[in-house]
């Protein structure tokens, strides 16, 4: 295969990357960044790709997140070398492997409970403070339970990273009014936590969190330092849903589909199904607009409306939710307009481990 | 990695697979197939993975279904031999794919318009006529067009394979009664499908279709000479859910979770979520049935309950529907009882093109 051939050569289903689009949306939130004193940490869950990682860092990221030990083990292979893990790893192997990644590259991890802490003594390992900003995902639950573990990191001989509050609940509320209101109430206790961090003497270094969802809001109340938001590289169906607010991100993540049976008034078969979009967030939208999309099992989607493509016609879809989405691909196509211009790999697709 | 080794060694999440159960259900369905003299080609688009499809081949299955042309490439490539493409491809590039695959392998896809079938001619690629079950998915939709199609399969120089007729909204209705007349209704109307054919003079040789909700109704209609079942090798909370019909099958298809924060009382959370399971039909069950799972994110899940495990212990789910959540790993841990015997790759992931 050599580049650049037309996009309608790619066999589908495909996922399509928009690269101008993406370093427009990385530069717009690194600006955004900069402009309010903040560091800026995109978690890769979202993208999972070592190319775009090094992007987000050479516009100006302190680093990134990753999810999962998997996740940072691909791609600190690739290069990567500043990452911060936002869930806890509790059992003896995945201590083992941390330990072993930071001889390799930069990095941190939350806990919320004292036992994995202990076993990280002597790995050099940065140790952040998870908060439960009361989803009850992960993190400790209670201003004094901070307070108890930063202590048993100091006792374990490690440092204090900071503390992390992401509010996952709170991203996708539909408008920028109702998510100012459930953040600032977050934010609030947020800072009851940090008092109580400051009233026993600790200091904290970094506070992290927030997502596309919130991060303008965040920034106005002044109390995270740094960002972990992620989709706003790409965008989905399930954040143009919502009233975003700072700078405008532009949709730069593609599925595109082909029409395999058209039999039926009102509606075609494409070549896209339950395997080729995460469903957690709903269907798909078209990028034209112009029909509906139903899921129709595991290999097929239906689009229905009026005007409708024909038989062995592209169709280009908006994923409902791009990281579960991105994680069924191997690779992203680059796609400039009808070209394709070439593919970087998914690195770290399907390392949930 | 030297095989045996602890399953409590393995990273989670992963995967598992009880071999000798899944052989016992191959075996099983086998048998029943064997018994009624009908053809058994099971669907590969559960398991995607080379060798189940040729262990389903040695135990006496006439081929195997693929739902993709890249699926049907990755188990050719791997000495699956005579494989039915069970969706119409429909565009030049798939055609020269289609063709391509039939010089290595024996071949059959299904058709639903005539200008595929044309573009067919020439290539030795057996075509069966999709008949359109009423939903709408693909198929021709009247007696009228099979007859049509079967004509046309014939103009371009092309052998009829037979007729596909396969019923999904069928499979996972709850009660077995319900079931038993909704594929009554369904089969009805096949049969009208088939008399249009012979009083056309055309021969049809195979009537394939059914899954692991209809084959023991299909095969006492008999109408049906060849069943296409997929998830009985795994069974998945989705089928358990279901009064199922014929041998009875086995759980043989988990995945191993670990519990990552258990600080809140009556829920612990586990390192698996929307990316370790396909969200299509709902949430996963625990083997032990003593919590009720939700999930909390990408990359997690709650368990919820009374009796809980804690901190850094394991957890075993069924997943809610086998096939998307087989596609998300790039391999099936084999394992018997407390090891872990070997690993099998998942050798079609995300050969959806």
């Amino acid at each position: 295969m050599s580049f650049p051939f037309p996009r309608a050569d790619l066999p589908t289903p495909a996922l399509l990357l928009d690269v101008a689009a993406m370093d427009r949306n990385i530069a717009a939130m690194a600006a955004f960044a900069k402009a309010r004193g903040l560091a800026l940490r995109p978690h890769a869950k979202t993208h999972k790709s070592a190319e775009i990682a090094l992007r987000q860092v050479a516009a100006g990221a302190a680093g990134i997140c990753c999810a999962k030990l998997g996740e940072a083990e691909a791609l600190a292979a690739c290069g990567v070398g500043d990452i911060h893990l936002t869930s806890p790893v509790v059992t003896p192997g995945g201590i083992a492997r941390l330990k072993a990644l930071a001889g390799m590259i930069r990095l941190s991890v939350v806990a919320d409970h004292p036992a994995p802490v202990a076993a990280l003594a002597g790995s050099g390992v940065r140790v952040f403070v998870d908060v439960d900003p009361g989803v009850h995902r992960t993190g400790v639950t209670s201003p004094e339970a901070a307070v108890a573990l930063a202590r048993a990191i100091a006792a374990a001989g490690l440092t204090l990273g900071g503390v992390q509050f992401y509010c996952g609940s709170e991203q996708h509320i539909a408008t920028l009014a109702d998510r100012r209101a459930a953040i600032t109430g977050k934010t609030a206790y947020l800072r009851t936590v940090l008092a109580a961090l400051a009233a026993a003497g600790i200091d904290v270094p970094v506070v992290t969190g927030a997502g596309t969802g919130t991060f303008a809001i965040d920034a106005e109340l002044g109390v995270l330092s740094e960002l972990q938001v992620g989709s706003y590289i790409f965008l989905d169906r399930e954040y143009r849903d919502c009233e975003l607010a700072g700078p405008s991100f532009e949709q730069a993540l593609w599925v595109d589909s082909t029409v395999i049976s058209a039999n039926t008034p009102g509606m075609v078969t494409i070549d896209a199904g339950l395997k080729s979009f995460a469903t957690d967030a709903g269907v798909p939208i078209t990028a034209s607009g112009t029909a509906r999309f139903a899921f129709m099992g595991d290999e097929q989607g239906a689009l229905i409306g009026e005007q409708l493509p024909g038989l062995a016609d592209r169709v280009t879809l908006v994923p409902p939710h791009c990281d579960p989405t991105v994680n069924l691909y191997d690779c992203y196509w680059l796609v400039e307009g009808d070209a394709i211009t070439g593919s970087w790999p998914v690195t770290a697709r399907g390392r949930s481990t």
